[in-house]
């Protein structure tokens, strides 16, 4: 990862490609690369479609390398959705494979001048680029077959759907699994939209003829490697729960929790939650043929992915992950595991963000424009955002917009990004990850659930106020660090509860670096990771006032706990005092 | 204009009445009323739908009196379209008799309970507060004429359209003109969505029995307003200008200078400009039976407004305004008036701010909904907003939503709300009110046009970056004084020009509440507007980044002069700097 590329795609003669050396991004990775990129060279008030703005792909620190779970590849831009700076990661196998081509970051830059559509290839030789009007609005899943004739079966593919060429606000970047589906999404922020919007569809990424990247210290990198499995498997969570039902497992623990946002956040308990829960999932995917247990990278040991069939055994999607299940399963107020399926199918066909996509289905049934429970509703609903009609396009722009359009009070969204499947009343601590974030409403980047409900990483009451600022702070720190290095953050479960693991993480890239890599470290990258966010969402703007969660959360209990969000305004502005 | 009265629409009962002696806010009317009543009693992260939020309603200082020109009425709130606090005021007849009732302000508070319509009637005896679901998604022309079936003629209305009931984001409130018409609108901000969210169809002002308020030294109100219109009757702009040919004198003025916005603020230069002429207009309203020559409200001098009829003489619309003929015209690429008329119409039946509707429409056209230039095409989509389609709803929420969901970069806003028809690259001064004011992108809030191009005031050259700031600053300062007494803004023109009618105007204030009145109290008064307004978007998260015009002005140079907006960020931030 010694390269970077940039792709200029508004060159007067077409797009042109420049490669350099790192430089100044030395070092850097996934998280941290992006974002250190968009804050240093990105005009912090750039339309996020135009030819200011960048899209910069980087795999982690460790991605490429034989080292376990190291599949993540970051994707950054100033988000079309939020308006914030926007990091999005996902699994599949572009990460390592980009690694392996040498490339620590390709960022494509400009605003082409024609509306042709492009394709560009990676390998061992270069990258080409070519025009290919022919993969025009389709969508992932025949783009992906259609480019397989082309390319083969042993490459990566990055596609966008017809989401992503519309510009929708909430389209993804779908990268291939093993098997080469287009499963695993860079969802969140519309990170999609801004690929369209540079005139990109496909980045094939081929690594034929090159090798793992080497470590500095290849025994010691191989021996933490296995100690850091060896954390992963002994772990209950990464051990157990995730690989036997995926991350779907929280459908029943939230629901009991009283947490489990239902009908658009009215309920805090879905009475149809058993029959969406990852033990049903499971059960029912081990019994048509698919799979309850998968990895969405080589290099997983986790395996908390999975395959969906239909009743005659046929594919019809991933398994659906929890808050895909739950944005369109309880939000929804459906209880139907095979609707839940194909409306993951469709959104990630079509390329969008599964909690975005449910969250503004609900929305939309607030405002009555389909009724809660409408299951043949809400799949022709995601079909119209397929279609591109004026009413797919508008649920296609997310929660945000949809409750604008429609004139609904009740959006739960935070800087314009929908709230995930954890209700910030009865569980304070997510709702400080929420409000706080750099990234608009989102889980992952502070998951407070694993402390307030799951007790991993200690035991904070999610019902009271206090250490929650202090946990989340703590999160957000750390998962900006993990997000730079490649790791999936599931790895989180396993380092939180176990030093030894943590101590291996750090081994494996002291080894891989050839440096010594203390707590200390991962603490510095993370702060400077969010320093910078922080800084570019500064200048774009964002001050403490877009660091609340909506007023309802303030003034309307939940049921059934019977409480709102109780974190005061000046809890939430020291979340970054450190 | 001794009396508030609160309506607060969520009591537990129903609809609940309380009038109380004015109190803190004794002195203030119009903008300084209701901005100071939004800053000091809503919460700025209130959700402009919700309960939280408030609608004030509030005759100028002068309105109900006898002097000239008082006739306006403000609306403030939280603005659904902008974020933003938000007034916005319109001519026609309700000022001058809710001032007669006594009512130095009406505020709207609380959210329903039930879906029911209500409509409020004022009189001398009180307030009564009715369900009608009869008038549910009636738009405003049928509205009144069955009201007026009610309620008779003797009184003056304010209703919203299908627009503000769908809390579409650009719904206005409709004030009747003398002959009650649904002309007048407050259409800027999504004003009307917040009636609607209260659920208020209408409100009907009856004055019947009462009496001019009177001031307190007549003898010397009586000279000073005579003086007033004297010089309202001698300066050009005022006298001549405005009554013969409207504020559609100016596309020709614009047109000449560059300074049109053609489609989609592409060039400043419409070839079709003077087939949209207000010269071409009035001509025109002449010869079929129309009025080129009216007032909206009684006590009017200017009579800027007029009556356009279709080639069969019957009435089709008030004459449309500069803007609206911009917006609808030369924006789209539309050289003819009665396309815009027709749209004008529809935009007033509807309730929807023509400004913003016309550029949303240019937006759309830009992103291939319809081409630039079809007629059928522009009124078709505004019959979809009356529909409520959901094509019809992403235009009647603005030019920022049809943006984002057609994502398209070259949208006019700023705060979310559309550009009027000025450009601000080849008429900076301009550029730096939509930049700055406390509004949203409003030319009205600091209309240098009168300085850059009419040469009113003085003369600054539109071109150069010199003297803008000032300026600027000069005139939101002043407008805010103005906007606070209840006159007519156009009365600036003269103002400006000539010291004695500016004194006239210090005398009608001094005399009316028989205090000393200088132009340092106006100044006074002014910065105290809009520090309260600044103080409310601040606490609402708008910062110094919010305070800028959309990059491609930065960036894209227009015809036929050729040149970028040039104010520095520094300048720009300031002109609050006093």
């Amino acid at each position: 990862m010694e390269k970077i590329a940039r792709i200029n795609m508004g060159a007067a003669g077409g797009p042109e490609v420049t490669v350099t050396e790192v430089g100044e991004y030395a070092g850097l990775g996934g998280r941290a690369m992006t974002s250190i990129i968009i804050a240093t060279e990105v005009h912090p008030l750039a339309h996020p479609l135009g030819a200011e703005n960048k899209l910069v792909i980087a795999p982690g620190m460790l991605s490429g390398t034989a080292g376990a779970m190291t599949g993540r590849l970051s994707v950054g831009c100033k988000s079309p959705l939020t308006g914030t700076i926007k990091e999005s990661n996902a699994g599949g196998q572009a990460a390592q494979v980009m690694a392996r081509l040498g490339y620590a970051a390709v960022i494509l830059e400009g605003k082409p001048t024609t509306d042709d559509l492009y394709k560009i290839h990676i390998n061992k030789d270069g990258i080409t680029i070519t025009v290919d009007n022919s993969l025009r609005l389709m969508d992932n899943y025949p783009v992906i077959a259609k480019l397989r004739g082309e390319y083969g079966d042993k490459v990566a593919y990055m596609t966008i759907g017809s989401a992503g060429e519309r510009k929708l606000l909430t389209a993804s970047i779908a990268c291939t699994d093993p098997e080469l589906r287009p499963t695993r999404h860079c969802g969140r922020g519309g990170v999609g939209a801004v690929m369209g919007a540079k005139g990109i569809k496909a980045i094939i990424l081929d690594d034929a003829g090159l090798k793992m990247r080497p470590p500095k210290d290849p025994e010691r990198y191989r021996d933490a490697n296995r100690k850091f499995v060896e954390g992963l498997r002994k772990h209950p969570v990464t051990g157990e729960g995730l690989p036997a039902y995926g991350t779907n497992i929280l459908t029943n623990i939230l629901n009991e929790a009283g947490g489990y946002p239902t009908r658009n956040f009215k309920s805090g308990v879905y009475e149809g939650g058993s029959k969406l829960s990852g033990e049903a999932q499971a059960e029912l995917e081990i019994k048509r043929g698919g799979k309850a247990t998968h990895g969405c990278h080589r290099g997983c040991v986790i395996q908390c992915s999975g395959i969906y069939n239909d009743a005659q055994g046929n594919y019809v999607t991933k398994q659906p992950e929890y808050e895909t299940v739950w944005s369109h399963g309880g939000h929804c107020g459906i209880d139907d595991l095979d609707t839940v399926a194909r409306l993951d199918y469709l959104d990630d066909n079509i390329g969008v963000d599964t909690i975005d996509m449910g969250v503004a289905i609900g929305v939309a049934m607030d405002a009555g424009v389909i009724p809660f429970g409408d299951k043949e509703g809400a799949i022709r609903l995601v079909e119209e955002v397929g279609k591109g009609t004026p009413l797919g396009r508008i649920l296609g722009c997310g929660a945000a917009i949809t409750g604008k359009v429609f004139g609904v009070e009740r959006v739960p969204v935070v800087k314009d990004q929908a709230l995930p499947a954890y209700d910030p009343r009865p569980i304070q601590g997510i709702g400080v990850t929420y409000a706080t974030t750099t990234q608009g409403a989102d889980h992952t980047a502070g998951y407070a659930i694993a402390t307030n409900i799951l007790k991993v990483g200690g035991d904070v009451d999610p019902l009271k106020t206090e250490g929650q600022v202090e946990l989340s702070r703590n999160l957000q720190i750390a998962t900006a660090a993990i997000d730079s290095t490649g790791m999936c953050l599931f790895i989180a479960f396993a380092i939180m509860d176990q030093p030894e693991t943590f101590q291996a993480l750090l081994d494996m890239l002291g080894s891989f670096y050839g440096i010594t890599m203390t707590g200390d470290d991962v603490v510095a990258l993370g702060k400077k990771v969010l320093s910078a966010e922080r800084d570019f969402n500064k200048r774009a703007g964002f001050t403490a006032a877009h660091d609340r969660l909506p007023r309802f959360f303030y003034t309307e209990a939940i049921e059934p706990h019977n409480q709102v969000f109780g974190i005061t305004d000046e809890e939430l502005d020291s979340v970054f005092n450190w």
